[in-house]
């Protein structure tokens, strides 16, 4: 009935000491390195762990996912078949929303431009398009996707969205599967990718559905912005439409290898917006309450839920 | 019944156009410095007018401002005592929420701190507080103040607004008067200020105010928000408050005159984002349905809407 936490670039003894002050009768203790009480150990709270992990606690239960993506553990060929449960919290979910829709307004607002003429001290208006003439596109309805979906409606702005699976949403046109992948992205002036890195989402914004995107939209050119998973792009590609004005414009949060190397051409790019995986930066106390409540609802015989579906990756 | 056009700083030409369309059995014309059919003309749509206009249109019955300020009227001693309508356009609201909130998402996601760390090339996190524990101040409760609430409420802002006169909104702690100006500040992260310029909001947002604005909260330091009209600030105040660190940041649209002078400091201002009044860039062909849409309900014996009160000067 113990709790082991592998978590990886973050203050482990910080999460140690909140999720033992929520599970008072429990040892929560970390790795180590194979240094713990491993034969009780039921419970992982995981983020990025050591491979070797799973063989050295052979009463494992269930394992938490430290984080909306469960890519650093689905692509680990030692990851045992145990309910995977991932974090899904209001309070990440907000935050994605607002790094997302501050995104869509800073291009949709003309926010380069304006700031390069500020720089100049120049005094110039330029034409503004209303948000009901620009065609966001989600790619992901998922939590994030359609809480998204809500603020960015409210704005004003034309929503889609699509999703591996048919899902019907009110409010929203959707499209789903690699068959109407195309049809979505003729029509869409914003894509915003909330996709989760899966064998199927491994580069799927690549050169060929880049150029898929509307040419003819009220923003003068498509604009990319991503805040799901890196491994989901091609980066290459998306600085070379960067430069040929394929893409008017991008945001982009997260990178196929993080950080994002000092020779990637994008730090360099123009209306190319780079921020340091922080869109939806986690609340500790609220994540290690959802770990906490997990565990009680599970012992309690009740289902867990957020399980991911091992074969689709999320 | 005929309708005559003094526009200042816009063509003109293109608005009598449009008007002419939608009332097709009117003449309606340009001032021309007083070359139109004087006598017939009942209508005026004015912004920034020549001031000898009024006396020269004897059979005025009704004046439209073309903008939701009508400070260009109301400042000009020689406007006559008529119904003034101001715009109010769904179209106008929605680009002012825009702005407002594509601005307050600036600061509250420290994009001016991620820009220049792409700039320099690096990948750095920091803090990140949630936006529940961000205290937004809105200063004017007209349909302006009122949906950009909304639109920050849904991305879960505390929300509180002052007016003049005391407003009851659901989901909202106002204030309201003079008296109730420093609690409202004083618990004030980000301001926004959508106030009209009247004799009574004259560089109302001015040193002492400035400081009076919450040096506590989460953002770790206040911000200022513009996009009503230049006249309510003292922008010498504001600039000394952001060179000290009293303001954290501030966004501003409107200016005391503008174009902004090349000598204002605020240009190069750290923290200081400055459009040149394209918050609500309106949209012609709705306002002058909107125009038109008046002047029929005017002649059908219904009620002006948005009619000005020329005591308060809004």
């Amino acid at each position: 009935m113990n709790l082991v936490l592998s978590i990886k670039n973050v203050n482990e003894t910080e999460w140690i000491d909140r999720l033992q002050a929520l599970l008072p009768d429990r040892k929560v203790e970390g790795w180590n390195g194979g240094d713990c009480e491993a034969q009780s150990a039921e419970y992982l709270l995981a983020w990025k762990p050591d491979p070797a992990i799973f063989a050295a606690l052979p009463n494992l239960k269930v394992i938490f996912s430290l984080g909306a993506g469960v890519d650093h553990l689905t692509s680990l060929p030692e990851l045992p078949q145990l309910p995977l449960v991932r974090i899904v919290d209001p309070d990440l979910t907000s935050r994605m929303t607002e790094w997302v829709v501050f995104q869509t307004l800073l291009h949709h607002r003309q926010h380069l431009t304006y700031a390069a003429q500020q720089e100049a001290g120049v005094w110039n208006s330029h034409k503004q398009c209303a948000a009901k003439d620009v065609r966001v596109g989600i790619l992901g309805l998922g939590e994030l996707g359609l809480d998204s979906a809500k603020a960015l409606k409210l704005l004003g702005f034309q929503i889609a969205g699509w999703s591996r699976r048919p899902k019907l949403v009110e409010g929203l046109e959707s499209f789903a599967g690699n068959d109407q992948l195309e049809s979505f992205l003729n029509q869409t002036d914003i894509l915003i990718n909330l996709l989760p890195a899966t064998p199927s989402t491994h580069k799927l914004i690549d050169a060929k559905r880049l150029a898929m995107l509307s040419q003819t939209g009220a923003l003068g050119g498509p604009v990319y912005i991503n805040a799901g998973r890196g491994a989901t792009q091609d980066e290459e590609a998306i600085d070379a439409a960067l430069t040929s004005g394929l893409l008017k414009g991008a945001s982009i949060d997260v990178f196929a290898v993080e950080p994002l190397s000092h020779s990637s051409p994008l730090w360099k790019q123009r209306n190319c917006i780079i921020t340091p995986h922080v869109a939806a930066d986690s609340n500790a106390q609220a994540l290690s309450e959802y770990v906490a409540g997990q565990i009680k609802r599970f012992e309690q015989g009740e289902a867990l839920q957020n399980l991911v579906d091992l074969e689709t990756g999320y």
